[in-house]
């Protein structure tokens, strides 16, 4: 195993101390139980939005917290739920009287483990809402999850549902708007390597050097299949026929297209990507109006793609144009 | 070699197609020859900041066009060096009237090659100065380099005389800035894998499961000495202290801190890494005020990192404040 760490242990606690270190401006980190919080939560009357999962997604959750995003994110292990106690003690931390909405992706124990820790924060008197994303068209039932998976998604989401929170919107204002992006929202994804979890040592799957997986999860679930590895344009349509075939995006269809690099893969192969399915949605006669390009939500040194695409409609694309300023989206 | 790409030689310009579609707002993107520009260049009576160098390395440099940094970047292939006349073009495109800094790395094959652009923008009187960004400490006279090679320090230069030309200094100030960061920042980098040039199709070096390279180059140049890999504080200090020896940093000094990610190193290790470096710093009373920490100055896939030390004073740190809006670097 190469990466830059102490012990294995300890890697997701010695980086929550980077990020404290390198933000001091914008976050606040907890430790023990670990969370993340804006420096200048709780906000009075503001709907707080709270997230998190297992770490190894960077940017993802914790990337994301700041104004016009995510008041609080709560990283588990790598790879691993957080704590219900670890939830609620960042829900209690946060929420400035107007109620917390939990942006879960949809993962066994997650949806668990914010399940008993909204239940913890009502016992508390916190109004809670919970929205579960699981936009993965790749498969079903997949190891760690009933249904769908959560993946790229989400950071629509937590970015759209930050800017209503941020411009005043109320708990179930902010919960309808949540679900109509979840609603909306299809992805797939695709590994060319495995990524290696510190405390286990060793790759998470074995692929050939001519071999890719096709539909991948980000914590290397299994996909749809194994091929060889082909040209970047079937790629592209690889990924992108079945999010077309699933929700279906159609002609004269507004969309937001997020080309989403997995952690290993560089700039200019994502931006290649990026161009091919921007060309394919073109002839099919699917408008996209507005892009995200880059590693946001990840799977630790993964080499690998996904896309994302969102149906956009007036007020969707407002709240997406708001204002946002965290350590790894800012605009 | 496994990468998602069409054919090899079209690499750079494919994904320059993919930039122009995912930021037609903000850029826009000349083919053969090769160049970006911001969307509403020429700034009149600004001056023009240009760079660029071989692709392979991004967001550097494309990534960073926008107001408050550079005006053009001049991509060359992957680890090549962009030709006199696509240069040439580029300055042509972004003068506007208050001359051009050039930004070149020290790279035999960019210093030429900018010089013989700098001569002809001259011809048609455009005032043209460089300043030559040589930070890198681990090594002189590597391979394509005479003398110190350009690494890091690129990065903030870029970000610093890009706000002071969006503030009006003229050529001569900007130049004057160019220098003043130049002589006080120097960095450092090490690597755990070899990146593969899409046109060769083979790792850059070899490297045995259990050695990092110490002191590697953004290109995989040989660095200081192959080692057995170690524990992040001990990478840290293997990195830093060369780079306090050689300005020096002394106790009490204001310095900014930049920890890069050289493509493949997910922001968890490096997230972690800043933090050891902080405490590090901070042992030795070198107070760190300003951070950079991400995947700015990469060397395609490959999974290392490097630091970037960088004095300032009361004026570059508030061109550092000021305003930037690009692709990779907003704020």
């Amino acid at each position: 195993m190469k990466k830059i760490i102490n012990a294995p242990a300890d890697v997701v606690t010695d980086a929550l101390r980077g990020m404290a270190a390198a933000h001091p401006d914008r976050l606040r980190v907890h430790l023990e139980p670990d969370f993340v919080t804006r420096v200048d939560a709780p906000v009075s009357d503001k709907v707080a939005v709270v997230s998190g999962g297992g770490s190894g997604h960077e940017p993802l959750h914790v990337g994301f917290v700041g104004s016009g995003m995510l008041d609080a994110a709560v990283p588990g292990a790598v790879f691993t739920s957080p704590t219900p106690d670890a939830v609620q003690a960042a829900v209690r931390e946060v929420d400035g009287g107007a109620g917390t909405l939990l942006v879960v992706k949809n993962y066994t124990g997650d949806v668990l483990n914010f399940e008993t820790a909204a239940e913890l924060a009502e016992a508390e008197d916190i109004g809670v809402r919970t929205v579960v994303v699981q936009d993965d068209v790749a498969v079903r039932d997949s190891t760690n999850t009933a249904g769908r998976r959560g993946v790229g998604g989400t950071v629509l989401l937590e970015k759209i549902v930050g800017a209503a929170a941020a411009r005043g919107h109320d708990l179930a204002s902010c919960h309808e708007i949540a679900e109509r992006v979840s609603a909306g929202v299809r992805s797939m994804g695709m590994a060319l390597t495995a990524p290696t979890v510190p405390h286990v040592g060793e790759p998470s799957f074995e692929l050939a050097d001519y071999e890719m997986e096709i539909g991948v999860g980000i914590h290397a679930e299994p996909g749809r299949e194994r091929v060889e590895l082909e040209s970047a344009d079937r790629i592209v349509r690889r990924l992108l026929e079945p999010i077309l075939e699933d929700l279906p995006f159609r002609e004269g269809d507004e969309v937001l297209l997020f080309t989403n690099s997995m952690g290993g893969t560089p700039p200019t192969e994502l931006y290649l990507a990026h161009g091919v399915a921007e060309r394919f949605l073109a002839e099919r006669g699917v408008r996209v109006t507005r892009r995200l390009v880059g590693p946001y939500i990840t799977s630790l040194e993964m080499q690998g793609m996904s896309f994302t695409l969102l149906k956009l409609d007036d007020e969707l694309r407002q709240l997406w144009d708001a204002p946002v300023s965290t350590p790894a989206l800012t605009w």
